[in-house]
């Protein structure tokens, strides 16, 4: 056996480490089965100190370390390379809520916390952890913080990076960093816990963290509103916020073909008015006093838009089952446009005034280059954010599809890189978009990456091979 | 004539350059007086790209730069030193509002526009840039960011950084960063404007940034609350937050000491209640409802804390005017101090949850130590900031009670650092806790701070003597 491995075997014990292949493949490859990687071996620390312990061996024997958390990844970050001499750590036994500080709304957590379970910790000490996300059964807190990781709260409550006050971190020299501060303002110097947040495990090892709470929502209103065009969102989306401030919790816009294909494909989904329009927003506003007040809000907000044909139609679901009717409508976009046959998906932000001349320009720009491809346009417009996806031409193979990926990629980011967006707006880089981001940020700030990187990783032991 | 400063006036022209003693006087000085330099010159950029090529001009003479603002800050870090080699670049000139985009919520703005001038172009929009603070008159936009002021809006809308989506930055080479993206989601790598951010001008000068907008406040309350003890605001706090969420926009500590300070040395001030009470709250709701419902709200939980007897008294403002009453006696407390004597200001922050028992151990300590010491102690505690200021006892002088101020602040940072707090919330290191913070920060982090700090400016010209 590998002197390595049984170092690591001695500091872990035997429960923490898995050298056998058979044994370490689910954590070999990622969640959409893109990347199947070989690593030496798969290690399961308990605490801290044990990570440093690996890091430190790894450190010495210039051996790759890659993080794992729930390994729910969408671009392939916490999958080690083919190999067959990195070690992956995962964190997954990590998971104990350190304390609630309900006075300071704030929990200590490990870095294998798994989401839904923080969730229900905060919701048992009366208080709410906002991030939500599809994968918020299984992912885990340490790879939401080294993906910054977005979801169906950002608009009302940030992403990941704004959910927490402290850090702590296992660098690469395996040395442990006790930035686990609960305080809301500390201006003693550089913020270095921002360095680490978002950085996808390629400058240390996050291993606990103090996060945010925050006052639980007590009534709810939510609505689907029909319109005619993008430019209708946003005039929505200014009413809501003008009238509703931070009770708009969410603000989701669909097209009318993201609503056929769910119809389609979704035998008991119904259609939210008895005609049909060619957009929709689903927007929710909550608050935290009970009661309609809240209900009235939204009323007041649609009841002036419909007035002022702002709007086309719209309907405030009249139950909890209604709410959760109209969610399902919009939650089940991407697994109908799977069934619909093989797809290409993007991840961008655009600046929100952009949204409607972006959407046009890139749908004519692929329809040019690509015609009869389909655009599955859906997403978190409150945040800029475009789940911007291309269905092939109907009947036509995915085999065939995919030798278009790049170009259609292409398209997609360069209209992106027009309109000063992003390519990857919650998704983050790994290695799917890796070389990708380089066409698009400047040599300078790839430089300035770099610098960061190497200085506080200067053999490059960290997540070899992700972001940069 | 220098060469430097000849090539900075090629760049700059006359009107840019302030190269006699006399005239430069005013940028030579920090705003208390504390420090006085004498720096080579004094440049006043029209441009960004004039700042890039003044940096560059310094970083190949190897000569100090040091980025100054509105000059308010109060810990000299926008001071040269005193060996006149140092370039002082003011970018009070680049006062530009580039853009405001209504529908992504956003500003385009220079590093000098005025604070207060941001609040006005953003309100003839039809929005909110919460940021305020008592400089808001004079201090500028860079100087806010480079230091993550704080201010009175924390509570609702966090510090600067939390206001910030891009920024322009001048690096230590010359070369521009343009990070000016108006997105609220971008996860394509390493957030580089976290580091510029609370930098205090050491990594690069901040020439532009996009800010965050916000909906505007239609209706507001304010109250003055009493209580018998620091657990009770605590107790409020919880209240308040459960029942009014994000309406809670200020939650103000104050106690009895203060109040009769302020009468004491304010004539026209009065008390918010006929009898005196030993602490009290400050309070304000707001909402971006127009009507009562707010002062609605407001009377639903000072009702409940009365009727639970966990609040003592509570007075709402009946009007504008007893509204601005109740926050000018909060917004005296600091001139009434001054007034009273020699004093010696802490701004610290400590968990929330902690500040009954840090009020209680560190008075012990001080009047120990320190018998006849008065703490002025107020604060924003929805933030956990207190302004832990300790006057000295009656009728002893300045220069005796100025002798006692580095084992007074040693008492009162290392209490801070029991509870595991900040020595500086939100005014920064500059040169006054330089060397204060050593002591206090891990050399794990330290470490840490000065090998970025290396690695972007190697030759140490960006604000010498500042913040490491």
């Amino acid at each position: 056996m590998n002197d390595l491995v049984e170092r690591i075997r001695n500091i872990v014990g035997p429960a923490g480490l898995i050298s056998s292949p058979q044994e370490f493949a689910p954590y070999a490859t990622d969640w959409r089965k893109r990347y199947r990687g070989a690593p030496l071996a798969v290690v399961r620390p308990a605490s801290t100190s044990e990570v440093a312990a690996v890091v430190r061996a790894c450190a010495e024997s210039r051996t790759g370390v890659v993080p794992q958390g729930g390994n729910t990844g969408l671009c392939g970050a916490a999958t080690p390379d083919e190999s067959g001499s990195q070690i992956v750590v995962n964190l997954s036994r990590m998971s104990r809520v350190r304390g609630i500080d309900t006075h300071n709304n704030t929990m200590t957590v490990e870095a294998g916390c798994v989401l839904a379970n923080l969730q229900k910790a905060a919701e048992e000490a009366g208080r709410l952890f906002p991030l939500s996300l599809a994968a918020e059964g299984s992912c885990e807190i340490g790879g939401n913080l080294s993906t910054n990781a977005g979801g169906t709260a950002v608009l009302r409550y940030g992403n990941t990076r704004d959910l927490v006050l402290g850090l702590e971190v296992v660098l690469p020299t395996g040395e442990i960093w006790d930035g686990l501060r609960g305080l809301r303002k500390d201006n003693t110097g550089y913020d270095l816990k921002q360095l680490f947040v978002g950085a996808e495990g390629t400058l240390g090892v996050i291993t606990a963290a103090v996060l945010k709470l925050f006052p639980m929502p007590k009534s709810r209103a939510t609505a689907v509103v029909a319109l005619e065009n993008p430019e209708g969102a946003l005039g929505l989306l200014e009413r809501s916020l003008e009238e509703g401030g931070e009770r708009l919790t969410g603000f989701e816009l669909f097209s009318d073909f993201c609503l056929s294909l769910v119809l389609k494909h979704f035998k008991d989904a119904a259609a939210p008015f008895a005609r049909r329009f060619p957009h929709y927003v689903l927007m929710e506003l909550s608050d935290t006093r009970s009661g309609d007040a809240v209900a009235g809000v939204a009323e007041n907000i649609l009841g002036a838009a419909l007035e002022g044909k702002a709007i086309l139609d719209a309907a405030i679901a009249q139950s909890d089952a209604q709410a959760k009717a109209f969610w399902k409508l919009r939650d089940s976009i991407s697994e109908a446009q799977a069934h619909e046959g093989p797809n290409i998906k993007h991840d961008v932000s655009i600046p929100i005034s952009q949204i409607p001349e972006f959407i046009r320009t890139t749908d004519a720009e692929l329809l040019r280059a690509h015609p009869g491809v389909r655009m599955v346009t859906f997403g978190h417009v409150g945040d800029g954010n475009l789940h911007y996806n291309v269905s092939a031409p109907e009947g036509v193979a995915p085999d065939v599809f995919v030798r278009h990926a790049a170009a259609i990629n292409r398209v997609v980011h360069d209209s992106v890189a027009r309109f000063r967006g992003s390519i990857s707006a919650e998704h983050g880089l790994g290695q799917l978009k890796r070389e990708e981001i380089v066409r698009y940020k400047s040599p300078l700030e790839l430089d300035l990456m770099r610098k960061i990187k190497h200085v506080l990783d200067p053999d490059g032991i960290m997540n070899p091979g992700k972001v940069l």
